[in-house]
């Protein structure tokens, strides 16, 4: 049986807020970024943020919102997978869903961004279609934006355009 | 010359973020809540987002949004004036901007919450017509939602309905 059929993506409840920080750290190989994963957004923008389980197990989840600055962008705020369900398909998955809402929200850019350290998302990024949007440095090679989301803290921004 | 003359709200851009944060432990008695002010609401949320400046000195500023889960509601993430310059009506104004923001896109609710050693806070909402919410505790003799935003982190939720 293939994993992808024991899967189950659904909107994230304000619940799922706790769960979901706890495992940050292990998903990221020891980098606790969950302060930026406020429960707000599970509360506020929970028709564009998923988990996905297998059985009761989270395996995934990806806390996205429609931009209100840019009225034909979502955006992908955090998205991860269990790092034992990698290479399946989930993040696949996750990232389809939420395109499904853009569109139906007629949005047809989707942004995101990474830590130049990241290179599996970085790689997860191209696969998926996004193209790195040009920065202010570049950092291994990559093009960065320094002081995107603080300063001295650069990402690489990416983009997609959506297929209508 | 009436202070309230010499404001000026405008909204915030991206490059205010590193501002508002860098004020907000002294604005709050030495609390650093600025971990929850994340840049990302200067970059999508900027047109519910606002500083209000005189000349150009930061005196305060209104991170807010529209609710992408209840389609009626604004949410007011935080809000903060200078302490040399409270009581002067700067609060006031950067909620009656936001109030504006959210009629125009049919929103008859704001939503916004505290914590309950907030007592300025508490104050100043009540005095702008937002009612306390029925929680599911009470701290200090008011109610709250034990786990709102975080577990074991009591707020204080507040609602106003807006006039037509």
């Amino acid at each position: 049986m293939n994993i992808l059929d024991e899967i189950n993506i659904r909107n994230a409840r304000p619940s799922d807020h706790e769960n979901v920080v706890s495992v940050m750290p292990d998903w990221w190989g020891g980098r606790d970024l969950s302060s930026s994963v406020l429960k707000v957004f599970f509360i506020h923008f929970n028709k564009t943020t998923y988990v996905a389980e297998i059985k009761d197990d989270l395996v995934g989840f990806l806390v996205g919102f429609l931009s209100q600055s840019e009225e034909n962008a979502g955006y992908i705020h955090f998205a991860g997978v269990h790092p034992h369900y990698r290479e399946a398909g989930i993040g696949r998955l996750l990232f389809q869903r939420f395109y499904g809402v853009c569109k139906s929200n007629r949005r047809s850019i989707v942004r995101s961004c990474t830590s130049p350290i990241n290179k599996l998302s970085i790689n997860f990024h191209q696969r998926m279609g996004f193209i790195i949007e040009p920065g202010d440095g570049i950092v291994d090679g990559v093009p960065v934006t320094l002081n995107y989301l603080r300063k001295n803290d650069p990402k690489v921004l990416f983009r997609k355009e959506l297929d209508r």
